[in-house]
């Protein structure tokens, strides 16, 4: 069971990968390419990324074939010719894609993935791989600083209702849930990836019985082991007291309130209060779980307040990945045919050559510089990152769960140095580029400088 | 064909709408229930807000049944007592929708439909009904300013790579559609929806050839009569000299260069160079096309400073609504059994009661306010902006298509005070609230006060 799968993946696709496929396949170009996915720069107060999606993007780059109805489609435009269709009706993947595994941490430039395939296949999966990849990555760094911020307490996805549609909804319940979140509020997500699902009341229900106290009383009913009372549609302290006589009716039962929300108002001091009311009337152990426009920085400023706060549900923010809601992201040939190629646009590096990251760890088994290199560098030394996932079009490897994932993230997470853990870090993580990928690169430039540029004046960058 | 059919509605949902459900079916409270969807408050620089998304929520609606994989789901979660799993086997949407139509303009705190129906069903939907709305609403008033901005130059949609998902994808090509992008690169959007798509090529294209002109020259051999060169992979103006070369080949031919692309660089300066070596070649009619980053803003600063470009491509940050990724959307139950009900947590004012907007236009057609009122209100004067479109669980009117909304959006434009439209507005919009709603509302609010709220400190809002 599995949303992806819904998709036409071969349908996910700009134009213009099929009018450089039609191309290519009339030119006859069927050489080895390499195309390799980056983040270009850190969104604001980032400064790590986490790599997901991979599992995703493996699965639809596995069944990806041309449908009968997308093939018709595309002969509707009138732009391709019979033959270039004909071909896309056997087209299979056939390439081999290295990446880093789901969970992982990685730095700007470094390559999550390298794809290397016949050109128009590394081509055709373009807009693809990035949107699949982006998505999730972006979220599970987000979700991961929120993790951080919360500092031990739980943490709940409840983003769905406002995410960027339902695949987004889906994705971002599995990215945070990679990172450490509890679970989600997500039906879809829960049943598609077995993630927890948590939720009790909405304002709605309260409103909807004739005194909030009729409300508290008939959900205690339907759900006497796991009531959480929504105590703030009214008055939070009132709501407060009315938990507390609903806790000690279900404590007369031999059963205990498990919590109450909290969703509005100054979360500091009002949590405080129904701390204070909850303990005094005897109900320590009732959680206080809030939420309301959360994400890290509302989570750290709660918790520096003294804010007195079980467990947290993490909306919209993270969800949608508010402060930072894209990032830059490129997907770009960097081999053709056995030759190194790249692109000048100014503002826009991009690394020629087929690559491998290396990381190195200091003595306490912190991780303390990535070295960028060419695939080929074999005098490289560290833990090599992008391992080979798919080979001859097919996986190298079984599919990986969700459950492994985050155990590689937990593991992985205690690696990163204090200071790039931080909500506004202070640090940039090294990434060294080497000698040899360096003037490889250099020497490509100059190539093409002098080769493609015919301003004189331009051609400094 | 259609995209959203593929999801599993049922469960685009969170938990707590089902824990709600089962304690009203418990309790027996099968009553007549009202949820009214609106926006809280602007973004920011946003004046308006366009409805979209509203055939996608109407169809899902009509096909909301929960499927036995669903039911096996739910119940394997083990919150839920049999009968309540029996009972949503039998689940159908039996309720009515009156909503504004997709494309019409409206205003904070104005209902973009409410739904009445027995509690439990406009319970259940109410996450569906959050996702789907606010994406598409987002996205369609981010391209309209966008469009503004352009000033009459054409926008294509190139978001789809770096779009919250494919869902949002999708609906990001559809929305921006609607209020007048002449099209996407996004094949899925074409397909389902019939918008016409565009794309040529990419850097990876440029670089895979020996030279920028060899890449040019294999374009032109396979579209002939669709020839778009980008022009910036290595230095912009010496892109555009060679695209003379490729004009005059295909001038030879009799045929025209259709257009160059630049993606990087200062576009003001450079589009001004690459259309004066495009003139003096005797190329007027070759147009200059430009991406990259960019949004209304970008947009009106290029166009400010005299950049000249005739079609603009715009993607990652409308696709995203990059500057405000959410809006502040509220699905709340307004009505319970005949009894008007609202919250009071502060901060988050929702009006009570089934209401109606009134629209009144000025001499010269112009919109110049709104009344909000409630639905029963019979002494309101002009034109009555929500309409019944389900009833009884039935569609009231035929499915609209694309081009259908987009006539209307046209129109509707045509309406909006000028300086609404602007991109950094000046001007609220007003939107009155009637002495009938006002005088419920505090009616309402005042019983609350006396009946919920304990500590008499706290009753000033």
């Amino acid at each position: 069971m599995n949303l992806w799968n819904r998709y036409a993946p071969e349908l996910v696709t700009d134009l213009y990968e099929l009018t450089m496929a039609a191309s290519y396949y009339r030119e006859s170009m069927f050489g080895e390419a390499t195309f390799s996915l980056f983040v270009r720069d850190y969104p604001s107060h980032r400064a790590y990324f986490i790599a997901a999606g991979i599992e995703h993007l493996l699965e639809s780059v596995a069944q990806f074939r041309f449908s009968e109805s997308s093939l018709e489609y595309i002969a509707s435009t009138g732009k391709f010719a019979s033959d270039f269709i004909d071909y896309l009706g056997r087209f299979r993947f056939t390439g081999s894609i290295r990446a880093l595994s789901e969970g992982r941490i990685f730095f700007c430039n470094e390559p999550i993935l390298e794809v290397t395939a016949p050109i128009i296949e590394g081509q055709i999966i373009e807009t693809l791989v990035l949107n699949v990849i982006q998505l999730e990555t972006m979220i599970a760094g987000k979700a991961a600083r929120c993790v951080h911020a919360a500092g031990g307490r739980g943490l709940i996805d409840f983003s769905l209702r406002r995410t960027q549609g339902v695949d987004a909804g889906v994705k971002a319940a599995r990215a945070s849930y990679l990172v450490g979140f509890e679970g989600t509020s997500n039906l879809l997500a829960g049943q598609i990836y077995g993630i927890p699902v948590f939720g009790t009341m909405a304002h709605s229900y309260v409103t909807s019985f004739h005194s909030e106290m009729d409300s508290f009383l008939a959900f205690a009913r339907a759900f006497p082991d796991n009531t959480v009372l929504l105590i703030d549609t009214y008055d939070t302290l009132s709501g407060a007291a009315k938990a507390v006589e609903i806790a000690r009716m279900l404590r007369a039962q031999g059963r205990e309130l498990k919590g109450v929300r909290l969703d509005s108002g100054d979360l500091v001091s009002l949590s405080k209060g129904v701390r204070k009311i909850l303990d005094e009337a005897g109900f320590p152990d009732v959680k206080i779980m809030a939420s309301g426009s959360l994400d890290e920085y509302g989570l750290k400023e709660l918790l520096d307040a003294g804010a007195q706060i079980d467990t947290f549900a993490v909306g919209t923010k993270m969800g949608v990945s508010a402060d930072s809601p894209y990032l830059d992201i490129a997907y770009k040939l960097v081999e053709y045919d056995h030759r190194p190629v790249l692109k000048l646009s100014s503002g826009k590096k991009t690394w020629v050559g087929r690559k491998q990251i290396y990381r190195r760890y200091d003595d306490r088994g912190m991780m303390c510089e990535d070295l960028l290199t060419l695939a080929s560098d074999d005098r490289a030394t560290g833990e090599p990152l992008l391992e080979v996932l798919v080979e001859d079009g097919r996986p190298a490897r079984a599919p990986e769960s969700v459950e492994t994932i985050r155990s590689r993230f937990r593991r992985e997470w205690e690696t990163l140095p204090l200071p790039l853990r931080e909500i506004i870090p202070t640090e940039r993580y090294v990434v060294r580029i080497s000698p040899a990928l360096m003037a490889m690169d250099e020497q490509v430039t100059d190539r093409v400088m002098i080769e493609e540029v015919r301003q004189p004046s331009i051609r400094q960058r």
